[in-house]
């Protein structure tokens, strides 16, 4: 029988059900401190206690997910925590594809996989002497949104900057990338595509909150002008919503070209799980400014399947389940090569 | 048997997977182009491929309908791409009152039933100059909020209007409604009638997100007094919601007087789904400012049942579900005539 | 048998649903004006019609009450409509602990727990002189959010407490609490604490929607500085949300130094439900405003149950249905006064 371990944070609770639903065994690579969290749920088997995340690359821990036969479920936290370098040296079987979150991970790459897939993505500002209209400054990386801010003029990111470097966030311009912002509806397109038959499924899409911008909209105008403010879009949770149904052609055919560009690009190409990020703007096209080749945080708020998932599954399927399903599927085809890398 | 049919956008998911539920055959009126989308889904028995919703009014469309006793459920889709002559001309037997989606298109229809249902509806303004204080400018028609506007001043009127009529969306004055804004919780409230046992239900409240205007309020205000900025009320998707308990009691009475308003004024009546829109503002008191007499694409946030369904029915029941089942009890009882026009 | 009884409003719907799912007999202590709402559920058994809440602490009602072995689950409303006293005279038997309600509506004794259960509480301003930044003041007691509003200068605060005075919400500076002003992420996170096996349900984190605050962000900064502007919160609805999952430990560990607070200053200690109230602050650190020692309001929107409440139960376990349950097992362990007072 084979067996689903992740490691224990940002969605893991969801993975584990999810399998457990599906009947596997389930194992979580824990860190000590985060042990007591996780032990309130009786739909994790067994807890592989760590240190640190990067422990996983060792001996130790990859002989037990290996007596398993443990599929490796990565997410955000192994992201954020592993160099590229780290996890394409991972020893246990990982779901999807390892090597394709170097490309996530990497701005350059990350926009030649986007442009690739013909996705439509704001411009990007190639210093900040280019800076002419609202502007977005992101810090590289998997940060979450923390010290990122809005701008709209050389001399106002300057100071937004400096006072970054001033609380050690960033140590100067190349840290951050500079995007046009482009506002409208913020939205999170949530995909799982299947190797295994060829086919795509929209399992769907979220709205993410954000700390501390999402309070803006609260504070009058007045008072705004009175605060010496930075914005900050550290995410805090996720709510659901749905599209208007005459976006969901494009939706597919974005999920398709990305599939394909990712086949083209960095083999085996994007199986299982991902994300295509961005906003709808006032014509209801999609700008798309970032994508996660994994499982996003954003499903978590689909534990019980979401209205997409509904119009093909019968079964309450959350992406977690959906994951562990794939991977019994496979297990009963002889085919887990083809969906682990 | 019966059949339920609908043209592919909208909402047309939902309504035929609710069918489907409910054991009815399911067809679909669908554009070639958006075919590829449509069969991804096995609920859907049979796709009636068009060049042209309007082909819904030809013989050959018809004829097909009428083989398989279908009913037409109508949604905003068919408002949005037929007159109401056209409308009025559909052979093939349509759910609810098609009468009634000519007071839903027409702005001085649409006000004398919402009078007339004893809805407080916020004042129109006659013209520009007798703009004081913050009014929307409504696009006629179902437009989608495209193109809509917030002005407070007869001089901004004129620049944004002016700035329309240059992209082309409006030729001048007579294609603005104004009417005066009420700020709050805008919310969407969905309710099913029922003439089969002269019963209404509740069935629940969506909130939508709306491009770009949404983006507005994680823009600093010093950065948006810096743009010259036209907002746009583009409706992109829609989130759930549910109301405080002690407001219940009148928004099922706003729902029967609506119902009971539409009886006087446009046989046979308001039956089956419709939705009263408007917002709640600083009082709790809501303001109605439309409605749509006929499904909303707000409830397909809810394609499990909404938390207020659920008090109702044991089975997770979507809007589409219950129109299926509506047409499952008339057949049963003969009284399909009851329930369409 | 042990029946079900509470007060038509705030989430008697969900409260008598739950317990109808739970196969126990339903009471409703109702309003007459309110009845006509409440007829329409079946899962209420019977309706106990009074002119006035107050009617609870009368041998009429409570004899009812007690012939049917109710347990009276105390909410909101029964809180905003009855003094301490009042509730603490109630002889039917009241689900929790009737007497920490004091706790929530005196200022004083909810800032002394959760100060002693060791949450972030923001400052509190000691009077007018001293606000220097943002600051929120809110009336005293259950007020549903009317009234409060945003201010960052004495000069401001008294113009707009001149106009509260004229309108009649409150009587002067004493009516009136000043609390620094935390931007962020909104988050009501729900719990349920059993006594019975002393372990704690993170059982869901909601969001609420307040008017007229929510339209503010979609009216431009340009509009809003001509505006003559009072903010209001007054609690329309909500709408569900997940929290980031690193998060999860903080808030599993805020409930439990919650627990033990109220275990030490007010016997038997926070049994049932109850809700941690506050906002995630730009480095996801959470500042706790309120709390509410009882059932909230923004459970309602997870009448079906969760995605937190999905990871415990393999049914659909909205916080209502969580209490019938805890009452049937405290019931059938004879233990009712353990979960009571």
């Amino acid at each position: 029988m084979t067996a689903i371990a992740t490691l224990g944070s940002h969605c893991a609770l969801q993975v584990l059900k999810g399998a457990k639903d599906e009947g596997l065994k389930t194992l979580l690579v824990c860190e000590k401190r985060r042990q007591r969290l996780y032990k309130r749920f009786d739909f994790i088997d067994e807890i592989i206690p760590v240190d640190s995340f990067l422990e996983v690359l060792e001996p130790r821990c990859a002989r037990i997910l290996e007596k398993n036969k443990a599929v490796l479920i990565p997410h955000g936290t192994l992201i954020a925590q592993m160099s590229s370098e780290q996890i394409e040296s991972i020893k246990t079987p990982v779901f999807g594809n390892k090597w394709i979150l170097r490309w996530e991970s990497d701005r350059n790459l990350k926009e030649k996989l986007m442009r690739d897939a013909k996705l439509d993505v704001p411009k990007s500002i190639p210093n900040p002497d280019k800076i002419k209209r609202l502007t977005i400054a992101k810090r590289h990386g998997a940060a979450g949104g923390k010290g990122y801010f809005l701008t709209s003029s050389k001399k106002d990111y300057v100071k937004k900057r400096n006072q970054l470097i001033k609380i050690g966030l960033i140590k100067g311009d190349k840290d951050l990338y500079l995007q046009e912002y482009v506002m409208g509806v913020l939205a999170y397109l949530q995909f799982f595509y299947s190797p295994l038959d060829d086919n795509l499924e929209f399992f769907g899409v979220d709205k993410r909150h954000e700390s501390d911008i999402e309070g803006l909209g609260r504070i009058p105008a007045q008072e705004q002008l009175g605060i010496d403010y930075i914005s900050s879009f550290n995410v805090i949770g996720n709510s659901p919503m749905v599209l208007r149904e005459s976006l969901l052609d494009d939706v597919y055919a974005m999920g398709e070209r990305f599939v394909e560009a990712s086949k083209r690009l960095v083999k085996p190409g994007m199986n299982g799980p991902f994300c295509i990020e961005g906003v709808y703007d006032q014509n209801g096209k999609f700008w798309t400014f970032e994508f996660s080749a994994r499982i996003v945080a954003g499903t978590n708020i689909y534990m019980e399947g979401s209205p997409y998932s509904a119009l093909i599954y019968d079964v309450p399927m959350s992406m977690g389940r959906r994951i562990a399903r794939e991977v019994k599927i496979a297990t009963k085809q002889r085919k887990i090569d083809i969906i682990t890398t």
